[in-house]
């Protein structure tokens, strides 16, 4: 470990290279609700991707593992380091390298933020279109993960963003992909490969953008009805219309009621319609042109009115935002709540409402809780598990992982599989699968340095 | 080989399997204009999935090679087999398995044309929005290819609508990946690294393909220009303006004069304007809503017009159509006229009139001839290079493709590599990244059976 140690140091320099105690409690852990922080045995601070890349090849050479870490806002204790690794921190490389008007391309490094992105691209008409409910996440996180949110129905997510990456390999090579253009059929799709990948293939140190002009209007309706059932029912008619939504949710009540209480929020919201809804549809929509928005929204209206809303607001600018805001944080309300476990699998739009009332039945029949909303036009549905007991707790995730990809579903949707939802990838992917994705993790990490333990064990 | 024969045989029945030369002559090659036939040793025509991994267990086994072939429209060489290889062709697995009008999913094996599912996706009201241009293409040769087309500036390519596949590996092992949804995060893309891996990696067997609603109105607009720098420069302030074009393309004049004399078309354009025109722009919008789409053209009208358009021809929804269809068709105009190959490499779309005037330069000076057209929204420009003499024509090539990748291009946009442009690829493409490619071609395809010299020699 002292040759390692003074590698490093030579790499990074010692101002930003620590190690043991010296090393922040902050970079022990991410938000996972059910991972034990770890303190690695050091954390390196690297200025540019040919220091990542010598970093690497050290590790490499004296089979170490190597971590990334962003901003530390993961879900699944994808970026918590081993107790005898490095943990790489892209603090220091955290420049928007260009702002490309011409072909609608931002070049970042790492550790920028999609609130930094978003400040520069305002500026330029333009929008980096991936909103995952936490503006402070970093873009090297994001690729990472595949992040999603809230607009995946319009613009999709992290995967149709990034159209190129530096990334440097777990034998220290470094790559590149890609490019400032959409279409290409020159080889494999490197790229899509490495974003997902949870650190495990390669270390991104450069991305590739898209970026789309920023509609300058956006209108937000709020509807409850009777059953989730109705609003599942509510969404292929709404999309099928043409209007293009950019966001649909649901939140079932007991959620809605916490997202009104945490932020304060009052929408109007009468007691009677309190008592009867069990489920909220919200749809946000947003155009250049405001007669077209005021057009749009109306004609969605109408349609949800038919299709059995119990009431439909038409929220203000600043109320709508609210909602979504509040919305956005409706993890950090659970986490203090002191939920037990959250779950962000993904089934088919149409499965939505079958996948809750199977797994409340279930979670009834464990004597747990489910508080859930989610994606209803991605079919990828946020739930907070409330069960302290670990043992009963296990067997209902286990029940609902079963239930999800029996329906055709996927462990996550956005959130990754880390260490956390480790058990659960491998117990519902088909051996030959995962014996293939082992394979492909070798052709990229030979000696299995990059984050072992997530995915695979 | 007699082995081979009864195994397969076995497989398929004698009146699926065809070897020698019972085997009819249109099994023996794709469009590409440099690739000469090869007769493969057996024609099998699976009926299933489980027929086709059977195949590939043989073939594994005996170390035989397999090409898959759609509908023989690829212009890269990649369905052309191997002389002591097998192949397999798709038409008995030609059926469209689902339209799921609440998922917008459709689901359909891999010798389901272009043709045959944008009939059935019409009954619904929805569309696979890839139209690369060749309708009687197959959908398993348009995921081979990761197929572009015209509508990539407002739809994305191929890797955009694939969700997810059943496929065969070269092991003879069967995976199945992705779902009906657009969201994961759990483990490694496969859909993605398969989808334009050109037959090398896994051979699909069943595809699930996202669907939109149908715009039903569509308007054109024809510009000519002084120069294609202007065009180039034209197309960030159109899509800036928020008016989501379906098409943007270009055309050169001489391509402009070909399009219009095969097709018969006479859109009133004055000698004076063919005179000064070196390039036109094409405009195509869609809307659900007529009065929308008249006041986006009018708008677009008046922005190319302050942008330096000769004159702006306001298409019929005839000769619109007629138009596209003949700028469609101009591949088959340049083989007719004895082009000797063409290119479709893809720059950044900012850099598309210094790629062409670099290249167009190159050319006079071995003196070559190229003529031009392309996705001038996706910097995916389409070349025909005209020069008899093999020796200056591959100089050519080699100082066209080293150009447009030291613009941070690729070698191709949509065609593909195949066997045709591999030298290019591979000249092209870093070392590391080659050896990682080949580490994951050995991951899918340890022996090395699947498509054989397409990319790698």
């Amino acid at each position: 470990m002292a040759d390692i140690h003074a590698l490093l140091s030579e790499i990074v320099g010692d101002s930003n290279l620590f190690a043991g105690d010296s090393i922040h409690e902050d970079y022990t852990r991410d938000e996972a609700l059910g991972v034990a922080p770890v303190r690695p045995a050091f954390l390196a601070k690297p200025a540019s991707t040919d220091e990542v890349a010598r970093i690497i090849a050290a590790a490499n050479e004296h089979r170490v593992p190597v971590t990334a870490r962003g901003s530390g806002t993961g879900l699944s204790g994808a970026c918590v380091p081993q107790p005898d690794g490095i943990l790489i921190s892209f603090e220091r490389m955290s420049r928007i390298l260009e702002i490309d008007t011409e072909n609608h391309i931002a070049v970042v490094e790492p550790g920028v933020t999609l609130e930094q992105l978003n400040a520069e691209t305002a500026k330029h008409g333009l929008v980096y279109p991936v909103f995952p409910g936490e503006q402070s996440a970093s873009l090297g996180g994001n690729v990472a993960t595949n992040a999603g949110g809230m607009r995946a129905i319009k613009y999709g997510v992290t995967r149709h963003q990034v159209l190129g990456l530096t990334a440097v390999l777990g034998t220290g090579e470094t790559i590149t992909t890609g490019g400032k253009f959409v279409k290409s059929t020159s080889g494999y799709d490197l790229t899509q490969l490495i974003i997902g990948s949870e650190g495990t293939l390669a270390i991104a140190t450069q991305a590739i953008l898209k970026l789309y002009p920023r509609a300058p209007h956006a209108a937000t309706l709020l509807a409850p009805f009777r059953s989730l059932d109705e609003i599942t029912k509510a969404v292929p008619k709404i999309v099928t219309s043409g209007v293009d939504p950019m966001i649909l949710e649901y939140i079932d009540f007991v959620a809605m009621a916490g997202i009104l209480n945490n932020a304060g929020l009052d929408l109007g919201i009468t007691d009677e319609i309190k008592q009867s809804a069990l489920a909220y549809l919200v749809v946000v929509l947003e155009d250049r042109k405001p007669e077209r928005l005021q057009e749009d929204i109306e004609e969605v209206g109408m349609l949800i009115d038919s299709l059995g809303a119990l009431e439909i607001y038409s929220l203000s600018p600043t109320a709508g935002q609210q909602l979504i805001e509040a919305r956005e944080k409706v993890f950090w309300s659970a986490k203090a709540a002191g939920v037990n476990d959250i779950i962000d699998l993904v089934v088919p739009r149409a499965s939505i409402s079958d996948y809750i009332q199977k797994v409340t039945a279930a979670a009834q029949e464990s004597g747990s809780f489910l508080v859930g909303c989610g994606h209803v036009g991605d079919g990828n549905v946020h739930m907070s598990v409330i069960q302290a007991d670990d043992a009963k707790r296990a067997e209902l995730m286990e029940t609902i992982f079963r239930l999800g990809t029996e329906m055709g579903g996927a462990v996550s949707g956005e959130h990754g599989i880390g260490t956390e939802k480790r058990r659960y990838f491998l117990a519902h992917t088909s051996p030959e699968s995962l014996a293939l994705q082992r394979r492909i993790k070798a052709a990229f990490d030979p000696a299995g340095i990059l984050n072992p333990g997530v995915l695979f064990d």
